[in-house]
């Protein structure tokens, strides 16, 4: 059987981001569906593309369990990608956004990893601030006016809600796996699992109380408990295999959590308004901002190594700063480099994948018609709901 | 704990099995509840049977992770079979049919993997085939000329559609550990589990190409997705430990996905209106075609093998071609009578079953309350229903 | 990556607790979301307070994987407490019970384990019938005579019941790695992963029987299932390391799964009108009989240990009787001691907690407002539900 780690990426990526989308009322088959597909499709892309980067040998692309968490950590990035765009697209836009996507993937990790030395095993940078501003200036390209027009389909209904947040509880109880399974064994994969659960934790408490704060009547909204709980996830991912410590741990996880949940409610609207940014699943709050927090931690936290601190473990965390290659400050420019190079290759990828999306032929959706499972899928039962449900509404709207 | 192979196959057989026949309107309660004690049961009486054949040394049969991994094996045969009668027998017919399956599936795959000295870690034939024809058999058997009377409860609903698609990705993510689980560990597991992994993201993709195509307005079809995209992991289930390479994983995954969504297409309807077989779950989409294909593969791959390609690795595969008591065309001659053994030993047990399930005091249901839950479960806010629900309907058909 | 094991308790902690308490149709919020604040304070407490037990040296408190599993242990004892006032305490309630909770249960673990020298592995006394009588009694110090006003809510809906089940079905598979999870590698393990196994199997087919003979037709009910069919996993919570021998746990199984049905229809109700013991999930009969059953189960099988029957195994499964500093039948003793302190510790913890929880500025429920999302969550679409749905009850209730 495969290590236990490949299968909680395995379950993190098709349950957890599947259901995570399952949120909307009308969208449930596309989410967890499309999910399906795209992740399918990523994972036999991502192989060839990092394949070719990294394991390329004579002639060959060496395949193994290695290479398998790599395309999930890919297929993963471009799932936060889908979430900024859920329902405003079908899904030859969005095998035609994944195609593109992975290859730039695929270049920005070889970028970071391979030629400048950075650190990312959780993938703060490479997975989750490159797949939120991919999608997020995908997103602004795609700028609808009048999604106004589907706003009746966009929110939950009470068991959509429930699937969505068995989809944030995989995610949870996985995502020590997530970050840890690209780090060698022993003490360090221990320690990236330990500071990983420790930041969960204190974001899923610092959640908890910000959004009965920040909601009018004391009220929780499932929204932020859904979402920014695991933005714990998203802020280690850079600095939980280095000796981050579980106090610090804990620090960045109630950060993460707070910001996550404020993004939510007061940046989601603006972002939409002033910056003409759709963000369905408000992957800014929980990939975007928290990611670059991450990345701004690793800095932070490769800046202070020292090889007290380390011990033997530091050739395995820095090992260009054990061999006397770099000082651990100049690790840290690099890592901060490392993060202006993400950010560059996703806003420059997602304005071209924008563009390429709006292809006249590829049958864009009018903004009517966004949110509904009924475009792609036949929908058991959907006569009887178009004459009592959700889309008499829309019929109202047309005749307003 | 127990090894993760081992927890894996039980999330498929109690949480995939369980969900994916849960796509039922009415009948959800069953699914996930007779698949439970199905479960339970064949797991205790397959132990006994099994040991008998495998293990039984000194008046003692020997228990241990193996043979748990074998009582699961079995339990997923009776679990195929049983998604050929869902929603048209009793759980007293199912233990029966239970009883029956698990002690002619101890039989069968002892003279394959024993006698025959056959490969099928996977089980394209010991599982997939045989459970497979002994449910179809059996529900030809069990032919119920007025299913039409129960039509109205035969769909799904949107929310049990989303259900039976949790049910589906559980299968799916841990389908490699499946196939891989009986193989010895190290390279042999790891081949099987990439080849498993290949396949089906292969038949993922052709699943959804081919629902489309064949949808009339080109929407995709939620059962074919639920089903046809698992077929990948139906069809490597004998070769994938073989040197099939990743690019036959591929081709086959990408085959099975295409026979599977067509056989949902075109041949189920034929299959009730032809030949009397009404298979509620498709199970001949699902495990019979692509477990005959699998063994035709297998009898291919095995054909094939030489001691160049397999190295070292030729001794776990196939023992007697290594050690020179079989040629490799020798092997692949026993392979494709282990597939007429498997199948010759599925359609008579299917048929003794099927005549032991229409024993008078087993109460079997009338044709106008299958697929309902409420014969067998005290269902909430059932007498509301009764006045507005699904079941008006029926009492209108009384009527007319 | 962490251990497997340790994911498959975090599995049944996050996933397997929040779903099983989403039975409830208007509570499924609550039931999930509270569970995931409740239990990520409990591992950071936990964690805390643990360590000050068994890992404190030198000023500082060692972390590691065995913390984590034993944190989860702590979390799953404070949701068995939950589950006996699921719907009648707010959050931040349940946030000062698990504050106290988690300390007694600390002090308990110390004084069996450590102080007694008692076998615990799985629990039954630590975590199932501490958890049960400290959650009961405390629901006796919140007795709420007019509980009559909520009851249109405190059933289940057909989702919610799917939902639930999945909770049970998660429950079941990853017990095995609950019980051995803290034993030591090896045939240990092992032997307490199959034991678990035999037991739960068994449970299962007698609840599945005992409902239906006790339901007035003849029908299953879901509450049976989804509970009852558990209590083979607390009921070798204690034995299950121990020679306790296949038979042995296929017959606890059986028993447990008896008891527990028979509760469920028949004590629970006296519970309530004899005892006033508002018991909203029954963890009187999953974890507290089952619980008390266990221990004594582990007085008997511990006082039939020798030499002979555990070889060199003895050692790891009762240390002091290997060194020979206890007999058999002492270690016994010590073990039906260990369950006094366990009643004793929970039945004056759960009425102090109780008294707590009844201090006024927490803010206690009407009566008429329990099992209800709506008080602590923005539920979708709650104005349309307010004037249709189930609250259209309480309305007449009130005019009546």
């Amino acid at each position: 059987m495969p290590p236990a780690g490949f299968q909680d990426v395995q379950a993190m990526v098709f349950v957890g981001f599947g259901l995570l989308m399952a949120f909307l009322q009308r969208y449930g088959f596309s989410s967890v569906g499309f999910t399906f597909l795209l992740a399918a499709f990523a994972l036999q892309w991502s192989t060839l593309v990092q394949g070719f980067f990294h394991s390329f040998h004579g002639g060959h692309i060496h395949v193994g369990i290695e290479s398998m968490i790599n395309a999930d950590f890919c297929a993963a990035a471009v799932l936060i990608s889908f979430g900024a765009i859920l329902g405003k697209t079908g899904p030859a836009q969005l095998l035609l956004m994944a195609l593109l996507e992975v290859v730039l993937f695929g270049v920005n990790e070889f970028v970071l990893l391979s030629l400048l030395g950075v650190k990312d095993a959780g993938g703060s940078m490479t997975i989750h601030t490159f797949g939120a501003y991919f999608g997020l200036v995908l997103s602004r390209v795609l700028y609808r006016p009048q999604l106004e027009k589907s706003k009746h389909r966009q929110g939950s209904v009470y068991h959509s809600d429930l699937f969505a947040m068995i989809g944030t509880i995989f995610l949870w109880i996985f995502w020590p796996s997530f970050n840890s399974a690209p780090t060698t064994l022993g003490d360090g994969q221990q320690r990236t699992a330990l500071n990983t659960y420790y930041s969960l934790t204190a974001s899923t408490l610092s959640t908890f109380a910000l959004s009965a704060l920040v909601g009018g009547d004391g009220r929780l909204d499932m929204v932020h408990i859904q979402n920014a709980a695991l933005a714990g996830g998203v802020v280690v991912g850079t600095s939980a295999e280095m000796m981050l410590t579980p106090f610090g741990a804990l620090v960045a996880g109630f950060l993460a959590g707070t910001v996550s949940t404020l993004g939510y409610k007061f940046f989601t609207p603006t972002l939409e308004s002033k910056f003409k940014v759709q963000d369905t699943c408000g992957v800014h709050n929980l990939h975007g901002m928290p990611g670059v927090l991450g990345a701004l931690l690793g800095v932070l936290v490769a800046g202070l190594a020292t090889h007290e601190a380390y011990g033997d473990g530091l050739e395995s965390v820095f090992p260009l700063v054990a061999e006397g290659q770099r000082s651990a400050t100049s690790q840290a420019v690099y890592q901060l480099f490392g993060l202006f190079v993400t950010l560059t290759f996703a806003s420059v990828g997602g304005g071209l994948g924008g563009l390429l999306l709006r292809l006249p032929f590829l049958g864009s959706l009018p903004d009517s018609q966004c949110y509904e499972d009924q475009i792609y899928w036949e929908v058991p039962g959907e006569h009887e709901e178009e004459a009592q449900g959700p889309l008499r509404v829309e019929e109202r709207d047309t005749q307003a």
